[in-house]
């Protein structure tokens, strides 16, 4: 075991709009060995995320910026596969935010062990992990969504969207979804039972805002930014809910983020922008994965998943199919 | 009496941009006699505020744009010169939305018969009035003002802002203004007790609120949009409160909103922004006229007016000092 290597993604520099294959340094150094306490385990599943993009600028945020010459944040499974910790035994799988790397090292703290028996372990990345509680927590939460209302959400295809609308559906709400692409519309509206669905590649989406939500949109879960937040701002219902979650349509942009010009809806409509981060929630993720769960269990909730097979040196390029719409459903990359 | 003539200023043509001097009508017509259950009133006093220039556009608000041919909408304070109305005598002063023109006849619904003795009358179109009450609900019930927090407000030597600021104080808050010009930075921090003042023509925005807010604001009271709307949400601390009450830096844009970049700050910081019409909290009126008189009685808020003397002919170019920031306090054409 002493000679097992350790392969590693690590930041090389910081991204200038797109990630490049150049900001990456693909590193091997010597696998640890666990302490007293301690439990070592090789990585199963990493989380793609498009948090993961803001997490590489230096600047003020949420958590810290990953340091230049550091492993990256990601969230992962692990298989455990020695332990010198009384909680965790061989064979057990943890959930953590143990980064882009093929072993690892843990005392445990901040990590959650699964039963794989209730759902398989890829979920705990998706529906029951960070993208279920942010769907959860920021519509129910934030958006304070009422029984009724009409919830309009974007990124509807990915990690969070496709909980999002489901979650809503569930609390007897109205849903639409916008997305990119035929296929994606037509899972949303087939398969994930929404209302109705807009691509905006291909339709107006402003127009057709106002002809799914009449109405005007209650709680818009905004995964996006740019044009769709602006088309959604100017569709809000009198004290709309606008829940600000991410912006991915930004994240690479080199001129500076667009800013909604329509933010002036606001006030015509006595509504409010709000913005949140999910870990401010954690006393309450097991509850909420309690609800969710039953809603899996129950059929109530698909869960979706895009699993891309393959090894550590994938992670690049697959965490650029976020930023190019490919993925559907909560991505991750299965280490084979 | 018959022969009395009505002056009016109604809307030409929409403007674009700056309104200019061709886009009002200068009209004469016979003034109306009262009929039975009306009074008749001489305007004494007309009141200029930014929203005005939103009611001159096309497009859906809080309230009907002006229609063209119309006379232009303006609250004001009347004298009444002939009275069918059992609860309104001639020689009373009355506040009402009775518009840029010399003769009124009114029903008397909507209107208020305001106390000279208490104040004077110009008051009820300012610290009383919209303004006043403006900065009140917003500061206090949008923004959920808190005693000890930091305070911020744009346009803070205008009508409304040098009533948030007084408010904030009078309620124990640090209150910073940003103003245009060292003489309304000075009159801030002098008279009314600010306990900073930016000039926002002289000074980096964001730089100094770093200075005057060292642990972030707590409550952004925005009155001018833009570049300053972004400073301040570059400075937000956690669950800060960003109250969208008007935008004046854009309502003569011919190139649309600009947006707030800086949005995102609202996720990393937890923080909301909410915008409000006044009107939605006119059951709670009197009571906050209450409130803001017995300041006003105990010198605890100063009323800062801006009265320009002239005739009906000058509301134009009156107007046009709001948006080149010619006003301190709240600007008001008495007719004389």
């Amino acid at each position: 075991m002493l000679s097992a290597q350790n392969r590693q993604i690590r930041l090389a520099r910081r991204p200038v709009g797109e990630v490049r294959p150049e900001d990456w340094a693909h590193v091997t150094e010597p696998a640890a060995a666990p302490a007293a306490g301690q439990f070592a385990g090789r990585t199963r599943f990493i989380s793609l995320d498009p948090a993961m993009r803001g997490w590489l600028d230096d600047r003020p945020s949420y958590l810290p910026p990953v340091a230049l010459g550091e492993v990256m944040r990601a969230g992962s499974i692990i298989e455990v596969t020695e332990s010198n910790h009384p909680d965790f035994a061989v064979g057990d799988l943890v959930a953590g935010t143990f980064g882009v790397q093929e072993h690892v090292v843990c005392d445990g703290r901040g990590t959650l062990r699964i039963d794989a028996s209730a759902a398989s372990p890829s979920t705990y990345l998706g529906a029951l992990g960070m993208p279920g509680m942010t769907a959860y927590f920021g519509l129910l939460e934030v958006g304070a969504l009422q029984e009724g209302e009409t919830v309009v959400v974007s990124g509807a295809a990915g990690a969070v969207g496709t909980m999002v609308g489901q979650i809503a559906k569930a609390r007897g709400c109205r849903v639409v979804g916008i997305a990119g692409g035929p296929e994606k519309c037509a899972l949303l509206t087939g398969e994930l039972g929404f209302d109705a669905a807009i691509d905006y590649r291909a339709e107006n989406v402003k127009k057709a805002l106002r002809t799914h939500a009449p109405d005007g949109i209650d709680v818009y879960f905004d995964n996006v930014g740019g044009e769709i937040l602006d088309a959604a701002l100017a569709c809000l219902a009198m004290r709309a809910r606008v829940v600000v979650c991410g912006a991915i349509s930004q994240y690479n942009s080199t001129t500076g983020v667009q800013g909604p010009a329509n933010y002036l809806s606001l006030l015509v409509r006595r509504a409010r922008m709000e913005g949140f981060v999910v870990f401010d929630h954690a006393p309450r993720f097991a509850e909420a994965a309690r609800e969710i769960g039953q809603w899996i269990a129950t059929g109530r909730i698909k869960v979706l998943e895009h699993v891309v097979r393959g090894t550590l040196d994938d992670f690049p390029q697959t965490l650029q199919m976020l930023f190019r719409g490919e993925n559907t459903g909560k991505l991750v990359l299965e280490l084979t």
